[in-house]
């Protein structure tokens, strides 16, 4: 058995399949053949330099030629091949770690080393969706106790980058999601930086909402900087708002959360590992957690949000965060708008002390600032409400919103969406009841976050009395196409707001 | 919005990946922008007679041109599409039945119903491995008791074709694998045929073993017979000896099981219902199962054993099979042969009462035999292995097992292997243990199952004492090279037979 026969040219098939490690080869190729490769084995796949894992697609046409092989564009990538480089592929040894995701399954207790062991290989890319479902099937519903949870956390923490502020204290918040138009972050931060705290705050973009943080504030200002220009921000202005997607900080999350997200699930030990693990890796040392909670917000129950306050302070102080939970009321959208720009026109427009801000978020944006303030130990306990309140009252966090997001290299103005669409109550009454879901699904049919202008404002909140043809919402889309989207989803949907 | 928008034209790009449901679109289709799909999104693709659900992989070369769209084979297969055929492309509603999946990895218990929906939408080919995987690992680990053991096989039983021999009492046997040349199954068909039984034997080709049944018998009659057939041979003869692959009996059971494998795991709950809804399906009454148990075997311990034993026996009940549990000794391999036609060589000389016949494949086969005739009621318990023992040895069994063969369509002989290689003791001492995993490995190496002359004939047994220099067992191939791949393996494993 020569090495030479499992030698392959490899060929670009561009074919994208997100995070998967596919490889292509024929089926009447001689390495198939004598090693008994067959649809979907995973094998391993080397160049000179480096080797990954790929699940094996088998090319019956003529697509690949004989003595050629083909891999997924994230494999590729991976491995750094160029056409016509010489690819050898072999039987995959064992996945060491996968005897401990038989034992999470078999209801055994992991420690560090085991959960260490597993993240390591799942950002190898070893492990294929079928390993990754049966590891966060294994590890939800209450199968983490709290010692487990604080060893995936610091599992993650470490398996990235981790960012030192050089900084004693450095604050951050997050917002266990599910409330469409919940943009309190950017109140915040200019509220923590006008104080003097450092806050180097990166956000995700929207995953399955209809705007993330990074969405938003990218219609004001750039969010998408290198770490040393995020260093120059945060040195500048005390803290800074962009998009943390290039930083490399607990990797295994988001292969992990992409499998939550197809099963629907969001298992609390996961998540507390997710967000601790990455403020952590952030250089967090203060966290402020909002997590709303309502009948169509994620968390959904009192008794749900106690134990997940709990388990996340308990898991905080075994990795070294102090954290503090704030429950709020996740019951209807916060502010008026949904989507980037109009999310943007209302962040503004609390900043400014606009007399028609939301002052829902302009007090939740205080509320979570106060908290903040007084975890941080900077601020006098029952005095960190108040302080914030000046902070923005006064101008002073509109001015370093600014000067953040003019060292993030530019202020701009908000839009006004060319298509727009009035709703209005079909008959006179009470809003009883509005579906957070069904209004960020009609926010995102209408285009956001990908349309930047596209989303809903939103004119009535629970418990307005309303007449019949009053204005409800208005859909904002910049093509006619996108409008008629949202308009479909409408009429086959009649609960989106309820009127009684 | 107009449907027409979202039609493509089918192009076959001849790409194999076993079960999974993959669709091909390129990047810039219009109707991948405008639906906002992304890779590994899970859409619904139809033409006009039928609907399939496939995860997104995009073309981002000129493999697809615009307005194509191309499918895995078995997704091909599925639609019957043809060449340039109209297909459609839609969203996907959601799957109800994963909301029964996400209620069992929080712990819940489920009924019948929710069991024969996620039975249902698994055939279909609705759930991603994501999902299959979530699924498996939600009912391993003792998260079912009987009566979801019981629900599953149920709706495993109902979810596909199932047989009716038109008798009172149809006996089986089922081997929990595991034990390289356990092949006890024609000896059992040959004795309970001969006794008057009717015993319609459906089994299955090597997944992961050197040999299966059906590749056994392969090398002595033919296996792939049409249902018509199937029934004409046991109407004739009482029993038959073919490959169960084309019965479509419990046909969730195959697509669970290669998932489980990925996983390398067998969850009591899915490998009972597994075992019974094949059984169940395939009209059996009474059925003999045997457990070899031993540390390298399926089962290792004996507190496992009995309690599979327990919940078996309680499973059986409750959908209505009458169900004996044998447990056997699984420490080493049964008779001398591995592999296709070494194995079928020990069943003849078994059948054929030769002198040198392996004494422990007789012994077995007499045992489950006589368990089976005293389980049918036919025997008077305590009488079986005497009743089985006569048959055999009297030269019943044997004439029973040719006119199967014959009725099959032929009787062939075994053969002999071109390339032999004989392995020798490495010093003098007692055969300690022979790792029955190793054994199979290096059987497989040697070409096994595929070459159905390769494998292994074992010269020793444990407890043996063997001199320096004596011969341990002899590797069968049909090719130099696949010799080779064996003894590079032999190389690098000095555990395979432990001497003291």
């Amino acid at each position: 058995m020569e090495e030479k026969s499992n030698i392959l040219k490899y060929k670009s098939l561009g074919i994208y399949t997100q995070n998967e490690n596919v490889v292509y080869m024929r089926e009447d190729c001689h390495v198939c053949i004598s090693e008994g490769f067959e649809a979907l084995t995973r094998i391993r796949v080397s160049n000179m330099s480096s080797s990954i894992i790929a699940s094996l697609h088998i090319i019956t046409s003529e697509v690949l030629r004989q003595g050629e092989i083909g891999l997924s564009q994230i494999a590729a990538k991976k491995l750094k091949v160029w056409d016509g480089e010489t690819l050898y592929v072999s039987h995959l040894e064992p996945i060491e770690s996968l005897s401990f995701v038989r034992a999470k399954i078999y209801n055994q207790k992991l420690g560090y080393t085991a959960y260490k062991d597993i993240i390591t290989d799942i950002i190898e890319g070893d492990y294929s969706n079928i390993h990754l479902s049966a590891f966060i099937t294994a590890c939800a519903g209450d199968r983490m106790d709290i010692d487990e949870i604080s060893d995936l956390t610091k599992a993650m923490i470490s398996s990235g980058k981790q960012l030192d502020w050089k900084k004693e204290i450095v604050v951050d918040k997050h917002c266990i999601g599910g409330l469409p138009g919940n943009r309190t972050t950017p109140i915040v931060v200019a509220i923590a930086a006008a104080y003097g705290l450092t806050m180097p705050k990166t956000s995700s973009r929207a995953i399955t909402s209809p705007a993330g943080t990074a969405d938003t504030m990218e219609v004001l200002t750039n969010v998408t900087l290198s770490g040393e220009e995020i260093k120059r921000v945060v040195e500048q202005e005390g803290g800074c708002l962009v998009w943390g997607g290039t930083a490399q900080l607990s990797p295994a999350d988001d292969i992990l959360i992409k499998v939550e997200k197809a099963l629907d699930i969001d298992s609390e030990g996961q998540l507390i590992a997710s967000v601790l693990s990455k403020k952590a890796a952030a250089g967090a040392t203060h966290v402020v957690i909002d997590i709303p909670v309502g009948k169509t917000a994620k968390v959904r129950s009192e008794e749900a949000v106690q134990k997940l306050k709990e388990h996340m302070e308990a898991v905080g102080n075994a990795v070294g965060l102090k954290i503090k939970v704030v429950i709020t009321d996740g019951s209807q959208p916060v502010g008026r708008g949904i989507g980037p720009n109009l999310e943007a026109v209302d962040v503004l427009s609390v900043l400014q002390n606009k007399r028609d801000a939301p002052q829902d978020l302009k007090e939740r944006g205080l509320l979570l600032a106060g908290h903040l303030l007084e975890l941080s130990e900077k601020v006098e306990t029952g005095k960190g409400l108040d302080t914030a309140k000046e902070l923005l009252e006064s101008g002073k966090a509109y001015q370093k919103f600014e000067a953040i997001c003019k060292a993030q290299g530019r202020f701009s103005k908000t839009y006004v969406a060319p298509y727009q669409f009035e709703m209005h109550a079909p008959k006179r009454g009470k809003v009883k009841k509005i579906n957070n879901r069904k209004i960020a699904k009609l926010a995102k049919l209408s285009g956001a976050p990908q349309s930047k202008l596209a989303g809903i404002s939103m004119n009535v909140r629970l418990g307005d009395e309303i007449e019949k043809g009053g204005l409800l919402y208005i859909l904002h889309a910049e093509t006619n196409g996108e409008l008629n989207y949202a308009l479909e989803y409408y009429e086959n949907h009649d609960d989106i707001i309820t009127i009684q």
